[in-house]
């Protein structure tokens, strides 16, 4: 009955989206005059960020937190989903869901495969982990079909509910889970829900570009390696560290339509037109699991800063804004955890100081 | 592809290798030489460390201990890959391989059998846990030749980007997974990989020496009882304590071009040419599981001695270096847990110690 009223309402949606994207110009527009506006400074560290505006996180923050009051209802603060975790990798689809949580989602889901659901299940009660996935070495080459199916029906069930859906960590690389979770982006896409793709989900979108491209809601969050792929499969070129802003801006533009969040010392972020930078002091520590902080990060903000557009206040690409507000937070949050941890800082850690960092910038009544 | 790629660099590698083995005892010299300047001065308890050296392990953690700055990425602070696991044992090689991180390992991998894999998951989100391995009671004798390569084909897709493993922790005694072991060695010896072997590897080693004879990049942690095993085997005599360093030079020279720490109440280092010790006042707690954290702490410390040299700042054997240094930090972290929790301290409390310990000794930033 799911599905049905589904498949009801989401031609509604691809209305609603298309009128999105003939009105996207003018909202980049704004938003970056509201960057601009914000307190946004050119950087110093100039060669590699040029024409890169820096963005005033902090007041960017403030304006898409919602203030918490009683009369507020379970799943009004966001419900995210996590599309990871295998049989090698757990961690990874952990820390994104949780991160969520631990800013202030309500809700935090995981869809992984059956191996990995029992530990990620272990790791914390506060998830809801959906063991659903299938990697090709438990699934015969005849039921390949009737489970891929029954892998999207189960999905589509719950893809309504969801704000964002963060594809990726700990996905792994089986080529029959990948296929399905291609069908999963296209499924995201026909319900109009935002997508932070991140780790094996970019593998994934790098060799399947029409995956997002022209999807306004989608954005692409690679590190170093992954952003060299993403060049040279797109660019065709090897990466220009010092033109940065404008091989950002290309890229996004031969993708097309959609938000790119490049990480590294300072992060870039571009939607296709001008590129913002967030520089922040953040930790020298560079323990694996922090890209999979941010994805969960980005995932709430990002529909934090869409419920701000919805109530009209700021017309502004929420996108663009999520991944500022998602990459500031990380960084103060790996501050605090480095100052207190220093060397032995893990990402557990940095997770630990999400709630005191947000709140020290936003609070939360 | 990967494997492929190893392959044809594998020869590059071992050019490499020749030349470091071929200036060894220049290297070796050196080595002894910084050991003494930096303050090594001959123990008191005198006649069980006759002719051994008092590493001034402070200075060498300080010398080998890399500062953090915002320029990292992730990786660069070392990537280690335990070998251990099995359905019995689960605890040891989590310690060894949460240990790595804590130091300040950027990324800590465990391949185990499937049964170990998801309990050595549960304990932490932060490794990443592969379950590759077989005991023979899952492998029916037809099927162990194509099991054996295909084990080792998996675990040779990641080989090339371990900067240290550590073989042993847990690994068990099993025919068939000692067998798929004793490959993964020889492989790490064709890529150049570091070993670190404690453990049942000890007990692998033990019965086959030449798997670790010759390889300089080979260090063997034995406790009491595998040392007096490795004694009987090599030197064909009972261990003689009136004569430690004078009977470890002999027992490394036996083996051939290793290095060897053998653990006691001072640890006793020795590459075959003079001995160091390391006597610093640790804890007397004999709580299981202490070995496995100085296995892990070696590797990440030899890994980090191997960046100095590569660096040039300072040639000297990095694996003895590492050994020192894993050694007087968990003797400085125990007595931190031990003054602490004293007759209770367990080794999961030792290992929270770590970052603190050696914050004190050298500073991140």
């Amino acid at each position: 009955m799911l599905i049905r009223h589904g498949m009801n309402t989401c031609f509604a949606r691809l209305d609603i989206a298309n009128n999105r994207v003939s009105t996207l110009a003018a909202v980049l527009r704004r938003q970056q005059f509201l960057i601009r506006s914000l307190g946004g400074t050119p950087s110093q560290d100039c060669r590699e960020k040029m024409n890169a505006v820096e963005a005033d996180s902090l007041s960017i923050i403030r304006k898409i937190t919602p203030k918490l009051d009683l009369s507020r209802h379970k799943g009004q603060a966001g419900k995210i989903a996590v599309i990871g975790g295998c049989r090698e990798y757990t961690g990874a689809p952990y820390f994104a869901a949780i991160s969520a949580l631990k800013i202030g989602a309500d809700l935090s889901h995981v869809f992984c495969t059956k191996d990995a659901a029992p530990i990620i299940k272990s790791y914390s009660p506060e998830l809801i982990v959906h063991p659903i996935l299938e990697e090709s070495y438990s699934v015969r080459d005849e039921d390949k079909i009737p489970t891929a199916n029954k892998i999207l029906a189960e999905v589509n069930k719950w893809m309504e509910r969801f704000d964002c859906l963060v594809i990726g960590p700990g996905l792994g690389r089986d080529r029959f889970l990948l296929d399905c979770v291609s069908q999963i982006i296209r499924s995201a896409r026909y319900f109009n829900i935002p997508l932070v793709i991140d780790g094996d989900g970019l593998f994934l979108v790098t060799n399947t570009l029409e995956l997002v491209s022209g999807y306004p809601l989608a954005v692409l969050t690679p590190n170093v390696n992954e952003y060299k792929r993403l060049v040279q499969k797109v660019l065709n070129c090897e990466v220009n560290n010092q033109e940065s802003s404008a091989e950002l801006r290309s890229l996004v533009k031969g993708i097309g339509g959609i938000t790119v969040l490049r990480k590294g010392k300072s992060d870039l972020i571009c939607d296709g037109t001008e590129v913002c930078s967030v520089s922040t002091f953040g930790s020298p520590r560079r323990c694996g699991g922090q890209g999979d902080i941010l994805s969960g990060s980005v995932a709430v903000f990002i529909t934090w800063a869409r419920q701000c557009e919805d109530m009209g206040t700021n017309p502004m690409n929420p996108t663009v804004l999520g991944c500022v507000a998602g990459s500031a937070l990380l960084r103060k949050a790996a501050s605090a955890a480095f100052e207190n941890k220093r060397r032995s800082t893990l990402t557990t850690d940095i997770i630990e100081y999400l709630g005191n960092s947000l709140e020290d910038i936003s609070p939360s009544v």
